[in-house]
């Protein structure tokens, strides 16, 4: 039976007269899209054109909610109630269920962004009151979070079908935690260490997890970015070399059999 | 057989720290509810525990999508793209659905706010970039619009339930054109005299409809507020007399008998 | 010589069609406002509004800065780059001195809201963010600050003008800090206790600050508050019980002598 | 005595994460720049550095209020209450001043942004209601205006001081009006072609003024755009062709000989 395994990047990104990001290039590369629900950017219309252009491209599609805050693009620590976030959480879920319902397209997965998803990675509350959002909207929604993170954990103890991610361009320590980018050689550049780094990974597993938490906290997705040209190379190098290594590049329903 | 009618009103429109609108009384009179998106008034938190509140008591519940314009409450024009007002429709729509499904509640109409709303009575392609969005989400939401407007006619044209509203505290010329607030007489205070008002609507019909309009123009819902005591008190009245006079106030889909 | 005290008390909180707070009643309490500057609370019409009633009253106009959330009303801690909160604080004060200057009225004090206060008060790094926005835009500013905080320290050190405030209706411990809400006893309810409690705080000073703290943690405010009856019943007491007690309550540059 | 002339652009337009306009390539060919107040574009972080950047290359700075759409980037006509317009503009003006003032760089002229410019130029209370702002924050503030509109004569008749601009890439009709953009040959987009029509303009005036009304409608600016490289063409060849002509590019105050 072949490997399988899904690429996952952050779209959507545009916001009226702002432009960013590659999505069109990237979609071409990842399987699954991650798709800004407008809090941290996108706006209805770029949602719209960004389910489109993925769907055309046979990407299966994921809210990509994130705390209210445009200026600083869902990258700054906000301290919320929890309800008030599951709450958001399904209030921008929803809006990409209306927009892609309209083209008749099923929104598969939610994956959290910027600040929420790395407060929920560490604060269990956080990452239950997401879980709770998923789960409420619809069980069949998968949420995709880092392996072994509270949010994964969080997803696996709601019963949610939870898929585990790791990061292309990001190393790890002993424990299988990120290594913060304040510290040296936190952020991989070259495109065939990426590369390696992820064969690496979906070999051997997270660094310091044992057997038992390997069991519940497997690698489905691969994260990539297209923000920048050397993001995009990166992507492409490790596409193509998880192809070489025999792996069907899969949207994440696929990856998780269902 | 006996006579049914709708009783709709604006809800949710609280914000934060703002607390706005008599809902709690107001669910105890009308029968359907019109619920902020969060565009011109009502945040994730606050829809979550209307559509709780609202169901609870037997309510149904609609989306009530609106220009993006907190601090003019969604009351002032604004010149949009119609491809942008279909895909900010959508939004919202999607959005009061997703927190709507997390109480396994259906969302079961959609009325636009304010300016969004005028405009739409008015201009055909606003009309129908509304009525678009509300048939791509989904055939079964019923459209509920001012009787004879250009809205209510883009949603009969798209197919869509069209439900037809009148309003119980201002007048119509002889064309059965709301007058217009600036002119005396537009605003009718008096709460029996509100309620002779609306009677005498559904007995006769709008003024100036003839026969084959009347046919496509019927009117199955009384618009309502909430948001002073005296509006309360028209509301209550209203609702009184039309028992009194043997109809039987029910949620809009049973209206529609859907 | 008389003794003189100031009175605060936040304003200008509403916003479009959202009404908050017993401002015109307040205005003849408290002697310093507080106005929002649009981020949490406040929009530019409600704020040249507050300016007007503010110095028709005779009381001194002070700029609210907050962290932008209007949902959260500026209570949620945003975790935010020093030099962000530097330009978004000069932002505000700018926005309200623009405002005052069309009434040809001086804006005199400057003090953070919400949540950017509370962190101001504990984290050395964001109070010097603020004492660097508030001197570079004019060193005539008085900055506003709880008496021993970080934030009134940060001030002291800018060579700004400091005012050293404390709370009305808010216990202390031993150790001059607020009791944490969390805390039984936390908070003062019945009026005449906090006008004992702010007449003793005046007498002896904040708790466990020795004579030299004492030197440059003088106090010269008292914080009120408008957003309750009960508040306002606490505010009029407070007022009343200094003047019998031979304060004279005065806008913050004369308790400042500038 | 040398000629003197102005250029303008609109600048600082970027917002967050998101980028736009080439400032720096353009504060080497402008001599006044239009800097966005955070409505329609800009935050204060950009704002500060805008401000800074074209202070270091004597560029004279002015504000560019904008109607709240950051969506829309304020192109979107949005009728708001003349009063509520006068207040929004002195908000804009007063958080640029701020801005402004930490880096002791005087804000010398404002410009109304985008659909707020446009209706401001054919509805004269909306260009009294800008007019009054300017006037009330300070008479000393130029106010610029395209030559001619109800903007330019409600800054004469406020007795403000008003420049009036052209556009170096748009077409004028007969009377003097801009030629509407959806008609052929509106934009001009060879650089060349855009010197000489810029040329002819300021030799000949408008077309279809009289003496008198030229009297009063002087063109001291030319509007020059930087949002693309065709853009920045022009707007460098405007300038090359101007001073080849033998004028001199300065700051509007100097081209008003304030």
């Amino acid at each position: 039976m072949q490997k399988t395994i899904n690429l996952n990047a952050d779209m959507g990104e545009s916001y009226g007269a702002y432009t960013l990001g590659k999505d069109a290039t990237m979609l071409d590369i990842v399987t699954s899209a991650n798709i800004a629900c407008g809090y941290h950017a996108g706006d209805p219309s770029v949602m719209l054109e960004t389910v489109r252009l993925a769907t055309a491209k046979g990407v299966s599609i994921g809210a990509h909610p994130a705390y209210p805050d445009l200026q600083g693009f869902g990258r700054r620590p906000l301290q919320m109630a929890h309800d008030d976030i599951t709450a958001m959480v399904m209030y921008q879920i929803g809006a990409l269920m209306g927009i892609a319902a309209s083209l008749n397209v099923a929104v598969s997965h939610v994956k959290p962004h910027g600040a929420l998803n790395n407060m929920a990675c560490k604060d269990a509350g956080i990452a239950q009151a997401i879980a709770r959002a998923v789960h409420a909207i619809s069980p069949r929604l998968i949420l995709l979070a880092p392996t072994g993170s509270q949010l994964y954990h969080a997803g696996i103890t709601k019963n949610l079908h939870t898929a585990g991610e790791i990061f292309a361009d990001r190393a790890y320590d002993d424990e299988g935690n990120l290594v913060p980018r304040s510290q040296p050689g936190a952020v991989i550049h070259d495109p065939a260490q990426c590369a390696a780094h992820v064969l690496a990974l979906l070999d051997q597993g997270l660094p310091g997890q044992d057997a038992g938490a390997k069991a519940t906290s497997s690698i489905h997705s691969v994260c990539v970015h297209g923000d920048t040209e050397d993001a995009v190379r990166i992507s492409q190098r490790v596409r193509d070399v998880l192809v070489a290594h025999g792996y069907a590049i899969q949207p994440l329903p696929q990856v998780l059999s269902l």
